[in-house]
């Protein structure tokens, strides 16, 4: 069948989701993953969970397991790029040098690091498999998707699953999950619920009466542990300036006054402040931790059971399915990250939206969508597309104002001196080398 | 000939500069001018000294002078707009306000008296004259006019004469002016000079040179009574970052990190702090108000000679030239506020930009200017026109939420609160009664 080859397959969850569909769809039996990883412990252990997996489940799927991306690539079919540079430890200690300077929980510079090394895994796609589909899931998908699609010759599509925060907001209005229909475009992690319906209806509606009759004690009854950002305050207040429902991960983003400090993310996010907090933050590396923390368990016990950690349900990633539909042919709809070319009115085309896609044999094919209302594209849209535009505008100048003009759009900036302190801070950061070596 | 309506004629040295330029341009003899302010004393001075003026040229210009709006478009081929509702004084007390919120020089909210004002006047225009021409010339021009040209059938051209400042650079790098071309298009008030040539060769390195060798000599040597804009530190580093020098007004304005405080304000713009700092503004008024004793001095004594006080010399106003052109067939070139309509690039065709025009019997058509530097695109003129866009979206939707967005995007906001309570304290403002009720 195919060759799957997964850039960064230590991420031992997202590795095993993608085994475990692929388990659950006999029409790609047959097909090999690669797992790639420079990690080599978390590679051995995914690589053992891996191939126990597909064992006890009795189906014929082949493993590659390799520390050289080359390797991997050869014959590839399908790329996927789970890979963060660095891993978490080093985004903290990104945000660390943020807030040595004032800046709660850190400051954005546009994560060159893993643009830098999307293109590189592009460009080794382009001399090794250049007829392969990169599936692209690590972040930044939205400037990384735009970046690939811009520079090289490989077809790209950029996958989140972002987007299910539609049915959050179902589940949480108490709906029949299997009677929602939606549709939620826009930028990666910045996606507005145009469509929402219940039983083929405007379900919008059954939002505004939650809003005015049950918000305030859902709020309320927000235990110390919760966290959610789908049906936060926040969200609620971006949906009446914007007249569209942010979704999953915009609702955890939004304007700066949202996240100010500690007390104001509560505010508008719960008892811990969001998913971004320091708690927020925490728990989820902790959840994280553990997780791993069992996968390992289950690595070192020849006895236990993998499907038991992973009962063979499917997940909701998009990947297997839309490899399935790209495959045999089955034409199905996704959420999908690609070049807009037309399909969300007044964004230019060379410009990644995630928008409804059409999967089948014949590629990937944009649904058109249309205009998005004025207020969220003067307010929300072509801010965001416009950073993306500065991010990538450094990236292809190489040019350090750039990055000092980002730094002085940050809120939080107050003088032009601030903002060349904090830089020179970063660039001199070591995990940052690559990046100060590249803009000198 | 024609009616020269002129909206706001109590600006007397702005009205004056007309007389004279008619004056000067025989083959607009015989033309009329109506002289048209709400406030009585000021027009009475402006019509003896323009009818003095005439008199003294010796050469046919007929005057109406009147307080009626309706009056004064009657018969009007062209509409000058000239008038700043409540003039200074409700500037100062609405630059207050915001400095009571700890915003230094106070915080624009979009300047709604204006554009309220200015739709009303040309409403006016499509039932008393609607086929004349509107000369658009008080600000906000940007706005002004895009509102216009999106919402009436009028004929708009907007007219500045900040462009200019390409001539005051000529001036410091001693060149001589006769032999200096130039081009600097934008957004009124947001301009850059793509081309700046000297005996038709490209002069830009001069200025690279200037900034070389002179330019912390010229600084050391400004006296404290200087104040220049054009060549200011603040306007080099601008032509650095951009790679186009900012012209006129567009040097005045830049990024909030020139403006913080007046200790900030004086690095960049000179001993006075530049021409919107406490000292600037008030020397601005100062000169402007002397002008105006003069002008009333003269007008009580009908002995003294008007011309002495305006000597016969053509301005530099561009109203009349092209007003001659219009009327006469007369092509010609000039510095125009139109829509885009494809002039440049990557900017909507219904957005007013300032670009060179040729104004003749067939009326006024843009020159093609083509690709602004990207990075002027994404760091200036992308984020000025979404400024424009959100102001007129508040027009348009007279919703409170697009201005309190608008105080959010300002840099010197700390919260939503403060944001909210700035908005309710700028519209509880008497003289903002008007703009209240239409949010409301």
């Amino acid at each position: 069948m195919v060759k799957i080859s997964i850039i960064g397959a230590g991420s031992a969850v997202f590795s095993m989701n993608l085994v475990r569909d692929l388990c659950l769809t006999e029409s790609l039996h047959g097909s090999t993953i690669s797992l790639m990883d420079i990690n080599k412990e978390r590679l051995e252990v995914v690589h053992d969970l891996a191939r126990r997996y597909v064992a006890e489940m009795n189906v014929e799927v082949g493993f590659q397991k390799t520390m050289s991306r080359e390797a991997s690539l050869q014959d590839a079919d399908f790329v996927v790029n789970a890979a963060l540079v660095g891993g978490h430890q080093n985004q903290d200690i990104r945000r660390n040098i943020g807030e040595k300077h004032g800046y709660y929980r850190g400051v954005g510079l546009g994560r060159y690091h893993q643009l830098l090394f999307f293109l590189d895994v592009a460009r080794d796609m382009e001399k090794i498999c250049p007829d392969a589909w990169l599936i692209q899931c690590a972040n930044p998908v939205f400037e990384g998707c735009t970046l690939l699609t811009r520079e090289t010759k490989i077809k790209v599509v950029g996958l989140c699953h972002g987007h299910y925060g539609a049915l959050k907001i179902a589940e949480i209005l108490d709906l029949d999950l299997g009677k929602v229909t939606f549709q939620a475009p826009g930028f990666n992690h910045c996606i507005w619920m145009t469509h929402f319906l219940y039983e083929g209806k405007d379900a919008y509606p059954l939002i505004d009466e939650w809003i005015e009759t049950k918000a305030e004690k859902y709020w309320e009854k927000w235990n110390p542990e919760f966290n959610e950002n789908q049906m936060s305050p926040a969200a609620v207040d971006m949906y009446k300036m914007f007249g569209a429902f942010p979704i999953g991960d915009t609702a955890r983003d939004g304007g700066w006054w949202y996240h100010s400090d500690l007390e104001t993310k509560k505010r508008w996010y719960g008892p811990l402040g969001g998913f971004d907090s320091e708690a927020g933050w925490n728990r989820y590396l902790d959840r994280l931790g553990k997780r791993m923390d069992d996968m390992f368990r289950v690595a070192r016990d020849p006895s236990a059971s993998v499907t038991e950690q992973f009962p063979p349900i499917k997940s909701r990633e998009q990947h297997i399915p839309l490899i399935d539909s790209l495959v045999n042919d089955k034409e199905r709809s996704f959420q999908v990250n690609v070049p807009n070319n037309g399909a969300i009115h007044d964004i230019p085309d060379n410009v990644v939206v995630e928008i409804p896609g059409i999967a089948s044999g014949r590629g990937i094919q944009g649904v058109h969508v249309g205009s998005l209302p004025k207020r969220l594209m003067l307010h929300m849209m072509i801010p965001r597309m416009l950073r993306m535009e500065w991010i990538l505008e450094g990236f292809s100048t190489r040019d350090k104002k750039v990055l000092l003009h980002m730094l002085l759009e940050d809120h939080r900036t107050h003088s032009l001196e601030q903002a060349k302190i904090l830089l020179e801070d970063i660039l001199s950061l070591p995990i940052n080398r690559g990046i100060a070596e590249y803009f000198e």
